[in-house]
Formats: C-alpha cells, structure tokens, sequence
C-alpha cells in the first residue's frame, strides 16, 4: 500500500466516526455525499480518499456501511489493541488516563509515570503511577506501542529520547517544546498553547 | 500585513518559545542555526519565516533577542489579554481550566459552562460553572474573545452554532467531530482519537 498524505489518514478517521454511527442507526448504505456533509469536505475528495485503497462504492448505490467501516479499521488500525503509557501525571495526564476515547478505540493504558514522589503510587484509571527511575526496567513487562508524553516543556526531549530507545516507534507529545526524534519515530505534536496563538494570529489579522 | 500560512504561524509560535528561554538566560542575540536547532527545522526556514514581517536579523550578528521576542509577541497576540471561555466541564474542560500555560499566555478564563445540573455550580480555578441555558445572556456580559469547546461528540456542532451566533470568532474544538463553521469563524480542532489513529496508522504502515 503506497504512502498516504497525513491529512487523508485525518479524513479516513473522520469518515470511520460516521460509518460508526450509521452503523449503530442500522443503516446499509451511504453515499459518498453523506460522508462528505459529515466530514466537512466534498464527495469528490471522499470518492479521491477511500479510493486510495482500491474501489469499495457501487455507482448510484454508495457504499456498504459495514463494509466500508470494516476495512477502514483495518487500514487505520483500530479494532487492534495498541498498548499505551502516559509519561507525566499531571493534571493532563491524568485527565488523559481517565479519557474514555482512549479504550473505546483499542489504546489500553498500561503504564502511568512520574518524577513525583507525591504522584508515584497514586491509581488513575486502574493503573498506579510509576517512577521514572524504573522505566526502561518497566516498560520490558508493559511492551508499549504509543507514549503520550504530558511533561513540562524543559524535560520533553529527555523523555522522547528515553522513549525511543526503549524502542516505542509511536509519540503523542502534548509537552509546549519542538521535540526532536529519530526518523523511525512517528511523533504527534499538541500544543495548547500553540494551538491557542494560532488563534490569537487569526483574531488579530481576520480569519 | 499578508495572510501567511498555518505552518509558518506555527514555527513563529514555537521560535517564540525559546526566545522567551533565552531572554531568562540573559542572552542577547541568537543566530538562525541557534532557532533552527530549537524549532527543528532550518536557518533558511527560519529567515523565510522572520522575512514575512521584515528583515530583523543583523549578517553575523543574528538577532536581538528581546527585540525579536517583542515583534513576535505582536504578531502572535500575546501580551493582549485574551478573555476565553471552556463550554463543557467534563474531564478535560476543567484539566485545561486549571491548565497553567492559558493563563502564562495572556489567556483569561472567563466562563465555564455545562448542561449537567451537578456540574453546574461547580468551581475550577475560581471559576463557576454556568447553565448552558443562560449561555447567550452571559456571554453578553463575559464577552469571551475565544470558546474552547469540550462537548460530546454529538453536541459539538449545536454548541459551535450558538458560539458564533454569539460573535465569538475563535473556537478551539476538542470534540471528536467534523464540526463546521461560518467563513468569519477559526476553528481549530484538537481530536485525541484523530491523532491516535494516525499513530497507529504510522505503526502499521511503517513511519
């Protein structure tokens, strides 16, 4: 399978949430126009995305809903179960561990951690913050494929660098610092802060 | 001053960073290699990117850094005082109302709001948690600049209408939702699952 822009794989993820519903309503069918509407975007750019993976519509038929959210799960990986840690166990974190989107999509937190004795032992979700002292010896028995990382800005690098050579290939980084990662490491930046400045631009110089 | 592209805000935002860094340090200048380091990208990106709004930079002096800080800050909008308010009171409306960086930014909370009677009343970081049902008349009053949205999937696009059909003209949405809005409205989506399953998509499909 060829490369695909990142925005598509967004769009996919869009269209899966909707064929998710319309599957829960009982419905056959839905026409690329259906999905456009939901998606915010056009039926041609729908019929351009899910062709990417080979023809899944029949003319002036649609697609078959069940069908169409069965393989769109197996292109974006859900259904699989990945294997999560959150490193930080602030009030992101924890907000985070807590966030019911996580399992509802196959990502199972195994593993909290933090330098703070105060937060060390503390259960969120079931699972009992660690110490980072321990984490390379920890995460050989976790086997994590993601890390979300939500530590303050100055300790991200170290900890991305910490991830990476524990071998996770796979980082959601929600630290406000423009982190660095080897090229076989697929890094996911949110940044509140930057997001809300992009904001800011926009109030002041018009939308 | 032209429209410049998303991309570009977001590297001035990240520069801004750790200008701010290096003012604490004390330092004076900072040359294109030293930000490229920093923003993870390069020294002509980083001159292309300051070029936007004139030339700051002295050849082989680099750039002053509280100069270069201040012009950024301008152009970005912070130091204003941003008034904003988080419409949802769930887990993680009230992690981003108790979220330092808002306030570090020159991001005021100034409302809560909720639908759930035993959220409404409620208090995170001094803020009280209002009725939706008197939305419209307190915005009147709280006149938020900015609406961080952090409703059910389902409510999402209701709660967005009501936002701009009050004149908010920023919205940063955490709904798991293809939301739409007028022309005159920045929406900026933050979606957990959107981002997990492009990591998983990365993990499958190599990174």
């Amino acid at each position: 399978m060829k490369r695909i822009a990142e925005s598509s794989v967004r769009r996919l993820s869009l269209y899966l949430r909707y064929l998710e519903d319309f599957e829960r309503l009982g419905r056959a069918t839905i026409s690329s126009d259906e999905l456009a509407q939901c998606g915010g975007t056009t039926s041609s750019q729908v019929r351009k995305d899910l062709s990417l993976f080979g023809s899944f519509g029949k003319r002036g038929l649609g697609y078959a809903v069940p069908d169409l959210a069965t393989r769109l799960r197996a292109i974006l990986g859900v259904g699989r179960e990945w294997r999560v840690i959150i490193v930080g166990a602030g009030k992101i974190g924890t907000a985070l561990a807590q966030y019911q989107g996580f399992r509802q999509h196959g990502f199972k937190l195994v593993g909290l951690f933090d330098v703070d004795p105060e937060r060390i032992g503390q259960k969120w979700a079931g699972v009992t913050v660690r110490d980072m002292e321990r984490f390379e010896r920890d995460l050989r028995r976790l086997r994590p494929h993601i890390a979300v990382v939500t530590v303050p800005a100055d300790a991200a690098q170290a900890v991305i660098d910490r991830v990476s050579n524990a071998g996770i290939k796979a980082v959601l980084n929600f630290a406000p610092a423009g982190v660095q990662a080897r090229d076989d490491v697929t890094v996911r930046n949110v940044n509140m802060a930057l997001e809300l400045e992009v904001l800011s631009y926009a109030l002041i110089h018009g939308a």
